[in-house]
């Protein structure tokens, strides 16, 4: 059961809106594909979900944008349920210390991606939960409406197929790891599936809904276990050592919880235990996190003193 | 003042000891200089800090091993402590995904290094004290004499001239910096003072203690604040992120918790609030990290439930 | 006009072949596709073009084989003669340093392979020879007819969807390529009129006459020019330095002579002004040359004192 | 002996020194150590030394310059004289792709240089002729000053003095080596003895008569062989792959000769059997290399048709 209020960190948000107005107009929206660029750099929102339920927010919270690299984390809770370590086969879970779309790496390190949030290794989740699912993209969404309770939530066929026409680089991927037996199903469906998950809109009220079970050791909204208490704590130590590209350490350091950004501007974040995060605004640094969201999230834990440190 | 006891975590101890036991048959000794490569796979110790002062521990936790990297850390607080965030114009902090010795990654990132954490990086760091203080290496195991109350930390100069006797690859990552104008005071002069901060022995318990104030929001064992709680929180960061070279992530995921490793076998943790831990055993993996040391703190979290995440 | 004899290099031939004998236990076929893993490591043949069209051999000189990468140097002399200089604008001519398939070096450089003789060059150059003439693939075939005087030589079906259903590497390339703008065309055409290009079948005799061009100055069979003399020092130019592979440095140094070499054993080289040569002995070293091909070549230039230096 | 004369190509060289001028104002000199950093871009000088002992020239033909990384080809060739194929224990003959000073491929290869001319392959190299010798730059130095018939070419300790002031990239280098066993002798001997090797001065006339045994099939002024006929050929391979940095391939395309090249900007080329050639001038490319004179080789292929290709 969701409810809107207006919780503990109420007033907190509000200065947060403030306080980051100026930073609004910094940063460029992701300009790789043409349903993505467009987007206005002065939108911003930010929510919280605290466990039991209550989501509030500031701003734009409750304007569905373009959720791509977040689907991610959900993702991979999917496919860590569905066969806990087995998915780590071909897949590690450290630091890249390069961009989200690098073949260097792949190669020096014979087609295993090294974590799961970087694009080769999301690659690697979706075709495993296609392989288990038939669906993996569908999974995804399914998910993400029954954790916010909003049936709403759904792809974007005209961002898919954008992605799809400007999806080189991550055809490239693919098909890299095809040839070293790292990916299971065809490149073609494979993309297609990845490139449906990454299209998904929702809003920061959806996303921090959604992403409740990780501050809930792994519990869904409807008491069900979706994790266990260790994957979902394992869950958020990749999102703090890998969830922002190669500025994962400078997240850390900086916000100190575990977060997955995405190019569409949106961070979520969790304070374990306390609750869930998601701050939109889509001018992005050139690592592709969310100027003013990374700043939001700063702010966030500056001010209530919560951190994982 | 430190006091010695049996506190919260005597009974996990004594189980964490048991159920390593037969991990403390596996790895290899450090084998890259003299003085390290002849310990005792099977030596193990376990110690506990409570922010009190209170310390205790299992096995061979008042025995003094060669601290060797972890004393990156306590440079690192010291330098923070110095000139805050100005340590950061040459120096990274982002996970380097790579060994700890390796030049490559200095190479495509013009000499600057990635982290404090890795050889390159902590020669920043002790260039950095050098030209604050005149005597990197004496500043911290002074540091290390204070917060632990052992006046006895001391370097071990075979240690040192051993290091200094196959230290090439430090040397050459020395060089390569100062071809970058990355570090300041002359090559063989910091040579020096890193492998003479390297050599320090100290105990699990002198190392729980020292860290402590990771678990004090900054604050010394005399009260005084050695970093802020926000450079306490971003040391902890930094740790978790890049602490045991390339192995962070895996530790993060399994572990849980900010740690730093050395290759004489200790590794030293941080549960922000509640303790410090220290740990020692010989054997490493090939990562350069203690089979047993972080098996066991493996078991510290999964038995207690404590974890950042 | 087209000769069949025995010219000046006969003996030396026959002295070649006997002295290789035992070298032809050694290697491996190429492996990575069904319809080349299959070939008999024993079979040899080596031919010699003179420039007046003569045309002589030993072995299995006139048994056709695949050529696979040896089409590169043909479809690279058709590239030069239709646009000139304008081919090298998304292509360099360096040796790469790495092996022929590596995706490493054309991230650091943007997109641009490093010479035309690498899998990722080969792609641009049958890019551009596809947006020029419409068929790349048929084009490298008609030359060599026409050169050759054989008109039985022709694509081989098979390899070349045996190449497709194993080109990930292959297509990983090309969308990589396709990201940076490098290559025009789509990418599931271009891969196949590269992989029909591959699959042309010829011998050791068709293979020396066909590029005999590029010991007479850049003179066709028929007397018309495909390559100004420059031009044709140029190709010759590129096969020294970056026809073999990462072995490029080797073969200059034993050998001496341009050479371009293909998996499927095959190797030609030309001696300007004098003759060209072509080997072919299916098992390969572990850079992909064929193992009594290159000895066979380097028992050339030691007998008869001809090498470039 | 040495005749000063008007030879053969006098009407080239006049040609090329009108044709180059204006390329006379192009280029930087070096700049990494101030003994270079002076250097008038507007010199210019070429030789030729025919296989008799003829030398004649144009311009500043008599004039000593800095020979730097010209002295690699005499050092390679005593090494070759004295050990013969032992020189490749711990060297590599394949070009490198890299600039000359990169510790990168050095650490993917394991401490084995690609090859002879970039600067760590050079290193390796006077630390073979060190260990044979004693004395390896006086070695470089007696060969050129028997070779050219001028006993006044020697070492410049002024520029010495400077590289081994600014060489710390040298140093890392050669630490590097060491630290993989690399290299044999103590680090700081072995980079005074190549830096006074580097600080040889020579003239355009100098060295293309040092270097006419390269075009004599190894033999020497004095009609001794300092290297066999293959061995000769084999310097000129390595010459011809590797003797320009990263622009080998380049080189190769445009000239079509074996060559080295100098920061001092210098180049000496061999036309084997016909005549070898030395061009100075101290504008340099972003490779390194010589405006002018790359330009001056060029034309002199050119207009000569002389080319190995």
């Amino acid at each position: 059961m969701t409810a809107v209020g207006t919780g503990r960190f109420g007033a907190v948000l509000n200065r947060i809106e403030k306080e980051t107005a100026e930073l609004r107009e910094r940063g460029c929206p992701a300009d790789y594909i043409p349903g993505l660029a467009g987007a206005d750099i002065r939108r911003f929102g930010m929510a919280v979900a605290e466990p039991d339920g209550t989501v509030y927010g500031v701003g734009d919270w409750r304007t569905p944008f373009s959720t791509q690299s977040i689907t991610k984390v959900f993702a991979l809770a999917l496919a860590l349920s569905l066969e806990g370590e087995q998915i780590w086969r071909n897949l590690g879970r450290e630091p890249s210390g390069n961009p989200f779309n690098s073949l260097v790496q792949l190669e020096y390190e014979n087609g295993v991606p090294r974590n799961p949030f970087i694009n080769a290794g999301a690659l690697v989740v979706t075709d495993r939960l296609q392989s288990l699912t038939g669906d993996a993209a569908g999974q995804v969404r399914d998910l993400l409406r029954a954790e916010s309770g909003n049936p709403a939530i759904d792809f974007v066929p005209e961002i898919a197929a954008s992605e799809a026409a400007h999806g080189d680089r991550n055809a490239a991927l693919a098909h890299f790891m095809a040839s070293y037996g790292t990916i299971a199903n065809p490149v073609p469906g494979l993309l297609a599936a990845y490139f449906r998950q990454c299209s998904i809109e929702a809003s920061c009220a959806d996303l921090a809904l959604g992403a409740s079970f990780l501050a809930r050791r792994g519990v869904r909204e409807d008491g069900s276990a979706l994790l266990t208490p260790s994957q979902a704590k394992q869950v958020n130590a990749v999102m703090l050592t890998c969830g922002t590209y190669d500025a994962a350490g400078e997240f850390a350091y900086r916000v100190g919880l575990p977060g997955k950004s995405g190019v569409g501007g949106g961070i979520i974040a969790v304070v374990p235990g306390v609750c869930t995060l998601c701050v939109w605004s889509p001018g992005l640094d050139r690592r592709g996190n969310s100027v003013a969201g990374v700043s939001a999230l700063d702010r966030f834990t500056t001010l209530t003193g919560l951190s994982v440190f």
